[in-house]
């Protein structure tokens, strides 16, 4: 899907943009903290995220990195993926941070991931260099994650691809007496087996009289008339889709019907506004307009950001003033959770283009199932 | 599997006992820290840790806890699985939780899960309550979770029941052809359509030409001859199994025999040193004598706890001098990475009992696969 070689370049761009936001802050060196289970700002320099434990970088200069992971286990390959050298794993790896960054005796240390560095943990930074100086530079760093390059937006339609994969995959199994449980593990088993990971555990919601928004699968079993509301994503290469399909098992009963149909508006309404220029909480306007409009209320935000996470990729949708631009990629994600019509939400991932918007997940909207 | 009933008297004893430390350190209340991938001391107090983000817990009294989740869609769950009924959802949580601890005006706090809370997160609570004093109580309650309860070990008994029924379930499949993709989504499979949740993502490394510890599965397709190392853990409401089984496919070679041999002897050698009061690296020290006998490495600890984490629970079992007592649960886990035998690794879940141990995971260990 992607080469080495192109993995390379596209590594080389990231870390030579971020030495420059290092250099204009005037810092030494970078260090980059990512997170275990939230670790994007140091995949985004890597393309690596280790399956246990935080990961540390050290940037030295654009091509000199050290990272340092809680972990032996994955560092061939670690190496392999990353073209990066220079691993380690620890259990313990801030002392080995530590000495790596004294080695270097920085006067100034740019900070990405800071709001995800423990207390302690920075802390014990703090002390072991006390004639050093410690700079956020993670907000900068993340303006460059917000328009999507090519590369990324070749991932990002694969993962949407194995994830519309899944839906249709699942189609004829979503029948009266299959439990919550298979079915969500079936859409795994389906994105899995293609080499995908999940953007997050598989959610999916039957029934039409406890309606909320988001709850694991249980061992409930389908039955006719049914809302069945799955809301899945498949993870390729670290780049996360997410997106949502309900079905309804036979024919929909009237208040199903009504809260469908207000879906659909509210969800062309929201891409009514998906083009360079406009502000994105305008979307957001628009969605709620058409679903107060109807006398329901949208409990949550129209949608998000994608990349390489789904709920914390930038925008949200709800708040942001700042226009969309092309190259960005979101979700709009209208839901509405009523009695009757249990819960029902239409979730698509959308690559905002030059003049408005292309959809990158297709896989069949169409909810009623009489099988 | 464990009525609301009996949660209900667990969670109630847990947060008695640590209402107790915090009493003793003078705290008027406690901060609990979830941290997004990482929430143990949240869960164990809760019995619920959200899909994505972090989860902050206020405790005011041994009945009275107020928690703030980074989004709204899970609360309703989180109020039945929790027993607790004051759930806020916030995508930027501090502010909230710095209001929720303003208003009890507290002198001292005590801190559980500060090793993960993020310094600028600490940094504002700090600075919205100038005059509270923080202390971190985090190593106390720890404590209460290196001896498991009953319902503990019940929950953890049947998540080894699912990764034995997973090994069970995929040993037919494992053939030439099958690629490492397919098998771990097969794997993954069974264990979710049981209701279980994963430890971790499944691990599947065949091949004989180059053994590293630990990579995620790819699209290689099993050959004859390969020794394939499948290392898998189902997650059965919060406790998590951690098992590894290798296959080999035809006759083993003579590396393979006599590492898998070495494995056997190692693997022996250390559960003989499992019981109360013999230091918990003694187990180390005698699977080291063995595999370095052999003329190979032990590349990684012999083993670790297993409860609401699997590799960053108590104990690690290299380090580790205090001694073995009923009650403990741990993972025993020997491996040999060489060229001509690939992966090879045998793990096993373990209850330490009054007189020695009781293994968890049981499927079959024999490697040796000829369909």
């Amino acid at each position: 899907m992607v080469s080495s070689e192109e993995w390379h370049s596209e590594l080389t761009t990231r870390r030579a943009a971020v030495w420059a936001i290092a250099q204009q802050r005037e810092c030494d060196l970078v260090l980059v903290f990512g997170s275990f289970g939230h670790a994007e700002p140091f995949r985004y320099l890597t393309n690596f995220a280790p399956v246990l434990g935080d990961a540390w970088g050290i940037v030295t200069s654009p091509e000199a990195i050290s990272c340092v992971l809680n972990f032996n286990w994955q560092l061939e390959e670690a190496r392999q993926i990353s073209g990066i050298q220079d691993w380690h794993g620890l259990f313990h790896p801030v002392p080995t941070v530590i000495e790596l960054l004294a080695a270097r005796a920085p006067k100034k240390i740019g900070v990405v991931g800071l709001h995800r560095l423990p207390f302690v943990d920075f802390e014990a930074i703090k002390q072991a260099l006390p004639d050093t100086a410690f700079v956020d530079i993670g907000a900068d760093v993340a303006l460059l994650r917000r328009k999507k390059s090519a590369l990324e937006i070749r991932l990002l339609r694969e993962a949407c691809r194995i994830t519309d994969a899944a839906f249709d995959g699942v189609r004829q199994e979503i029948k009266p007496g299959v439990t919550e449980n298979e079915l969500a593990a079936r859409l795994a088993y389906i994105m899995q087996s293609m080499g995908a990971a999940l953007s997050f555990e598989p959610t999916v919601v039957s029934g039409i009289d406890q309606p909320i928004p988001i709850r694991m699968p249980t061992s409930r079993r389908l039955q006719a008339g049914d809302s069945v509301m799955i809301d899945i994503g498949a993870m390729y290469q670290g780049y996360q889709a997410d997106a949502t399909r309900t079905f309804v098992l036979g024919r929909p009963n009237s208040e199903q019907t009504k809260v469908w149909q207000t879906i659909l508006n509210a969800y062309q309404a929201a891409f009514d506004q998906i083009r360079p220029g406009v502000p994105c909480n305008e979307a957001q306007k628009a969605a709620v307009t058409v679903i107060e409009g109807a006398g329901y209320t949208l409990r949550h935000r129209i949608g998000h950001g994608i990349g390489l996470a789904t709920s914390f990729e930038w925008p949200s949708v709800d708040t942001e003033t700042e226009p969309f631009v092309a190259g960005m990629t979101i979700c709009i994600e209208p839901g509405i959770y009523v009695p009757g019509a249990g819960d029902m939400k239409l979730e698509d991932d959308v690559l905002v283009t030059e003049t408005g918007c292309e959809t990158l997940t297709n896989s069949s909207r169409e909810p009623v199932i009489t099988q």
